[in-house]
């Protein structure tokens, strides 16, 4: 069970089955990645809202990948352990324009830089403390055939799956459509709530190790076992306050939903819309309370309380 | 602050503006309710499958209410308060044909009867022990201008939410449309996954009281605030285990993730399609993990292993 470290000078940017795999392991090994955030260094500790409008955007998604793991084969299933990931001092959230949930409401770029340098916690505010709590934006195994295919949707083969469970001890499972899986990784997240409402996570830098073996078993698309214990810790010992949006369409729900969230924070919190919008996509998480009753949906927009310490006191 | 008893042989089965109020009640006081399951005792505890076809769906839904809350008016805001509930020995859940996330694929109907009297858990086989939390599905004020208006489909007025964060402690926020608000409840839950995937909960008949509150201001849709502590108190020693649907469409991921998670409870656990179909509606929470994508979501339905008490030796 040897260990590799992933050479930090090699990405891809699109999936692509005639990508020349870079490292090549041994079903049950180790390898260590040191990946780049989204925008592949575009930008960083010192940007201001201007780069948005100046983003080469063939540069997105810089994957660490492709790992060519020996004995994979179409059908079979890729189990990926989280065993240690951690963030890198810094990591950034942006409005981009024409992207995220509410992208008809917000139509300017914004962009906020978040010192990470703490490890556990950033401070959105002062009296605002976001725990973190890290994992890849992105994970997936090359989908069958793919030729120069962007990696912003995800699929049935994962890749940018954005899925805030993925976080250290957990187990993904992938089902692999190409010899040798063709795994990437990349676009890490030190924290986002469930749906990444603003289309940004805390988008950063990152250190992660993950363990592969191959399993004999066909699975449909992902799935995922945590490590025991709760899915929230750093902020189940707060309230959770919920908003809701009722109606016939999903998508529209949780439209609704978030913009009532956004409502009660600038209210309440005193959060610019700006601000409230981001925070939401790294805090909140978006239930399907109700899916079956005549047609008509609830979605929740569900914030933990525990992010605002004066409140508890 | 009075205590109201409601009446117990006092329900309506359709919203309705002109149904006349049964209780009348001050801002501040407290009302104890006993309310009958969502079938209004056509399904009892000796109950065979036979009783679905022979339901009569006029009755589905009894309410307790209308109560009307002195100085409530259009555009005012309810707050209720969960002081406490608490089931009452037996519930029930089933396959209604026609209804349900996955109607097509469990056209037969199918029911099962729950011993309720442990309070805290319920055995769904003798290794599956699911946690009770219990709320009550229906809580809502009457909708503007309502006639004869089937409480099946909930609204921004509330209704039949089907919200399992509705719990003790719990304090629910609903837009008052008729003067009074008139509130009714009902619909009560032993317990239930985030989606109610097969269309029932653990419905069950049920003790609640409740405080209510009028507040000057105006909210779109129904929020809530949970007391302090985790969501998931019952399985946070466990793992989570999670099936996803990966595509353009909410409903649809929903759907397939449901469906492998099913696949995975008959292969792994042994448990019939239509057993697994109620243990996902009854402990699986849907939450959409990803809404920005590229147009290409993730929904996931996550099982808390901890139902599973011999795994976790």
């Amino acid at each position: 069970m040897a260990t590799h470290y992933f050479p930090t000078d090699q990405v891809h940017y699109t999936w692509d089955a005639s990508n020349e795999p870079i490292l090549t392991i041994a079903d049950g090994d180790t390898v260590v990645f040191e990946t780049r955030d989204v925008s592949d260094n575009q930008i960083g500790p010192d940007s201001d809202v201007s780069v948005i409008a100046t983003l080469d955007w063939d540069r997105v998604y810089p994957l660490a990948g492709p790992v060519y793991v020996e004995g994979a084969e179409p059908g079979d299933t890729l189990a990926i352990e989280i065993l240690d990931i951690h963030t890198k001092g810094w990591g950034w959230t942006a409005i981009l324009p024409g992207l995220g949930l509410l992208a008809d409401d917000f139509t300017e770029p914004y962009l906020r830089i978040f010192d990470l340098t703490e490890g556990d916690v950033t401070h959105f505010r002062d009296d605002i403390t976001v725990p973190l709590d890290p994992f890849m934006g992105t994970m997936g195994v090359c989908p069958a055939g793919a030729s120069g295919t962007p990696i912003m949707p995800p699929g049935v083969f994962g890749g940018n799956m954005d899925t805030r469970q993925l976080v250290r001890g957990t187990t993904l499972y992938l089902p692999i459509q190409e010899r040798g899986a063709l795994f990437s990784t990349g676009d890490a997240h030190g924290c986002q709530g469930d749906g990444e409402i603003c289309v940004t996570g805390l988008e950063a830098p990152m250190y992660a190790t993950m363990r592969f073996a191959v399993q004999k078993r066909s699975i449909p698309a992902p799935q995922w076992r945590t490590a025991p214990g709760p899915l929230t810790p750093a902020v189940d010992e707060g309230t959770f306050f919920a908003t809701t949006g009722v109606g016939p369409d999903l998508y529209a729900n949780a439209q609704n939903a978030t913009r009532a969230m956004i409502d009660y924070l600038v209210t309440e919190k005193d959060l610019s819309r700006e601000d409230a919008y981001l925070l939401c996509s790294l805090v909140v998480d978006l239930k399907i309370s109700e899916i079956v009753d005549a047609g008509q949906f609830v979605v929740s927009a569900v914030l933990p309380e525990a992010i605002f310490p004066i409140e508890l006191l």
